[in-house]
């Protein structure tokens, strides 16, 4: 519905927008390519955040292997816009999805996971019955307590999968709430605990006589604690690209790479009160998850919550005036992922923001494909 | 992307998908279409709930004089597709905005708020600029404390946008937040300073030798009481077509008419413990904002926050099984509104949930229309 386009000022931009500073994107895409390169290690970036086929080609072009979905239904929409090498880090079990995964093998390099023994014959059955091939990585559980089958269980799904005719890729190990821990101790603390889990299924799968080829894992907020490891070849992160309020609310981990702000939810004041000043941006644009956004270069003011189109700005202590009726504020998200899913399209500018020219409006593609 | 057919069996949804029983949802419309005219109350549902122009039409058919909107794009998209009484009950004051609603006055009945001078004089210079009429409610603030004017302030205003030529309809008067309070004595407190700010600004106009044409407000927790309170002359319910978990767990007020759930997700266990069972829909296929959903036909069952794309079922004491791996699960949501904008279709079907057929697949037409 934004009419705005390439060429115009971001002060053109309509409210409320989700708006990507393309040259800090750039910046944190060649920040973590070069990390992951100079550890030797592989860099398959988590696509969930962005679902965008164009982003995903840039960070593959910055040396990234492929990409990370969460869904089937993105892998389809990534391949079809040129994605070749997509792993689905989770779960499917619907005979009926697994035939599209098995079709799709057949026109991407493809990977998926699996956590459970219906799992494993489902995917036999889909992928014979279709004569594709592709990879397939036994998920364990290292404390997240979400998906994932026990580390001790590794080796006989392994077996399992190998018996059924399909190819053991790894072992997918991630833990998601880790990524969130505030302290960099803490961080730490539970990725050990990953690491601990991680050991234990690959004695399992040793013990049946198999070698595991590859550990894949690892988000924004410990990356850095899964390479120290020496156990995971491969990284996940997603956040990354975009960084949010909540990933900017960690305690950095020393010498980590930082990542610098990059999405934005452009908005206007439409109200405004002696102690207050709404906005026209609420949770239908931005999502609250992870807690509410914060204002962009306006630490002297909170964003309340206002409901599905508003946000309510007030002053903390010290706070010089509230912005003016009718003026613009930028937002950064509490979490970039489900905000760019409520969004389809992002307007990609360079220059900054309020003075910056919008350079291309970047589509979601897999906006909603949450199946 | 989800294939499902009208005329196929509802176990064939793919997963997660938003369902609505279609069964529930005329039995819904019905009932507050009839509750509105025995009370002699003009009712005008609020389409930010369903984005839909068929259910608005669903609704205008039972009674309704038209829909509410909460952004101009929404009412764009309604009016394109037949909706042709609109009131876009929210602020706009971005000149660019105020030519689109401008221009739009001129294909459809179309009424707006204000809360300022600043918004009443450039509405006034885009609709005399555009040549088009519409009418222009003052919003004053009845305890919310987001937008709208204070009652004292109500006359000058009204004053003011006559004087500018515009057409004053009336009051919106609407209290967000007192939708929400669980018992019905805090509902009914909070509507009864709400009257008293409406009686206000009435007194307010009156003094400026006008008549308040219209009181326009309430919501799907709080209707009964504006109705009683004898000042509103039209209810802008929204959530009662579909209902969700939030409202649910409102303790309703005596005599109220019931609502019944109409709008599901269904999802499917993709991942199970001995303790847990994962389903495949996490906050991209139900909004959390107020809180998390609950489990149809399930008591048994507490959901746990999974993320973007999970949810953790446990058992709750007293629990029977867990589902197994595969099963289908349908949610509550916790809130309809951006549970419906994070679709693009809702399922519409008859017969149940399990053993239901599908009838129609209805577009969420509004979908991400935030502007």
């Amino acid at each position: 519905m934004n009419g705005i386009r390439p060429g115009q000022s971001a002060a053109k931009i309509d409210t409320p927008a989700l708006v990507v500073d393309l040259d800090a994107m750039a910046r944190n895409v060649a920040t973590l390519a070069e990390y992951a390169q100079k550890q030797g290690l592989r860099l398959r970036p988590h696509a969930k955040t962005h679902k965008s086929a164009w982003i995903a080609a840039q960070q593959i072009a910055a040396g990234a292997v492929g990409v990370c979905v969460q869904k089937l239904s993105e892998a389809e929409v990534l391949a079809d816009r040129g994605i070749n090498d997509i792993f689905i880090s989770n779960e499917v079990v619907d005979s009926a999805k697994l035939a599209r995964v098995a079709a799709l093998a057949q026109r991407c390099r493809l990977a998926i996971a699996v956590d459970s023994v219906l799992g494993v014959e489902r995917l036999a059955a889909a992928v014979r019955a279709a004569r594709s091939e592709l990879g397939v990585f036994v998920e364990i559980d290292v404390g997240h307590g979400r998906c994932g089958a026990r580390a001790s269980e590794a080796g006989a799904l392994a077996q399992r999968l190998v018996d059924a005719g399909l190819r053991f890729a790894g072992l997918q190990a991630y833990h998601g709430r880790a990524q969130h821990f505030r302290g960099s101790a803490e961080r730490q603390g539970a990725i050990e605990l990953a690491a601990a889990c991680v050991r234990e299924a690959q004695v399992a799968i040793a013990s049946q006589g198999m070698g595991c080829p590859l550990v894949t894992g690892a988000g924004t907020g410990t990356f850095v604690n899964e390479a120290a490891s020496g156990l995971w070849g491969e990284l996940q992160a997603g956040s990354y690209v975009f960084m949010d309020r909540d990933y900017a609310d960690n305690v950095p981990t020393a010498g980590a790479p930082v990542f610098e702000h990059a999405l934005f939810v452009k908005s206007q004041v439409v109200s405004r009160a002696d102690d207050r000043a709404v906005v026209d941006a609420g949770h239908k644009s931005h999502a609250i998850d992870s807690g509410l956004p914060s204002v962009w270069g306006r630490t002297d003011l909170e964003f309340g919550n206002g409901g599905d189109e508003h946000g309510i700005l007030r002053r903390r202590d010290g706070a010089a005036d509230l912005p003016a009726l009718g003026e613009a504020v930028w937002l950064v998200p509490g979490h970039c992922d489900p905000t760019v899913n409520l969004h389809d399209t992002m307007i990609g500018i360079r220059g900054g923001l309020d003075r910056g020219i919008v350079e291309r409006l970047i589509a979601v593609d897999a906006r909603g494909c949450v199946t």
